[in-house]
């Protein structure tokens, strides 16, 4: 029913992608879902930050990418205290593998079909 | 019920990221299941091939991230034929958006539960 979600737009200028994969235990429940609700509306606030996408399947794994100005802006995000709390718990209770890779986007292309509603946006 | 499943390993050398993100129609069904499973194993048997993650949601969007050894690989494999037409059908058929991020891994590091039965892998 979420027809108006969009994925994340490019950019033409150089910047930066976190790529956050997880696998997740069994019972890792609403905690884990309000906690990852919770940190991608606080990287939003962040300065630098530039967009993000967020999918999880029912094999438990997920692909969280943040898009980000700067590396100066990835280290900040990296540096913020709540984050860095969730990440301890997610690290200790939630996952039972993860991985985190620091990427410089050096070129990217998108396309939105024309006749989408929201396309212009 | 698969369990066995893993997420890409991380490498400590420089490598490349190829970020592809979607937004299928709602009415991409098993044709492009079995396309996209396709491509993953197509990938797979490409030289400087280093892993792939590929996760799903119920709102159509999708985040598949392969890994390259560098950007020569991402461009032999941006060129497979078979590649670029199943990216053309896609690009007419299934998505209503999507994006390509061809990037470039400066840092990455990664955590597997020590009582994981695979852990060792």
């Amino acid at each position: 029913m979420s027809d108006s979600s969009h994925i994340a737009e490019t950019y033409p200028e150089s910047h930066y992608a976190v790529i956050f994969t997880s696998k997740r235990l069994d019972d890792s429940g609403v905690e884990y879902e309000r906690a990852a609700e919770r940190m991608i509306q606080l990287a939003a606030e962040q300065d630098g930050f530039l967009g993000v996408d967020s999918v999880r399947d029912r094999d438990r794994i997920g692909i969280t990418v943040s898009y980000w100005r700067d590396a100066a802006a990835v280290r900040a995000w990296h540096d913020v205290a709540e984050h860095r709390n969730v990440q301890e718990i997610g690290r200790r209770l939630w996952y039972t593998e993860f991985a985190v890779r620091v990427c410089r986007v050096e070129r990217s292309y998108s396309s939105v079909l024309p006749d989408t509603p929201e396309s212009s946006g």
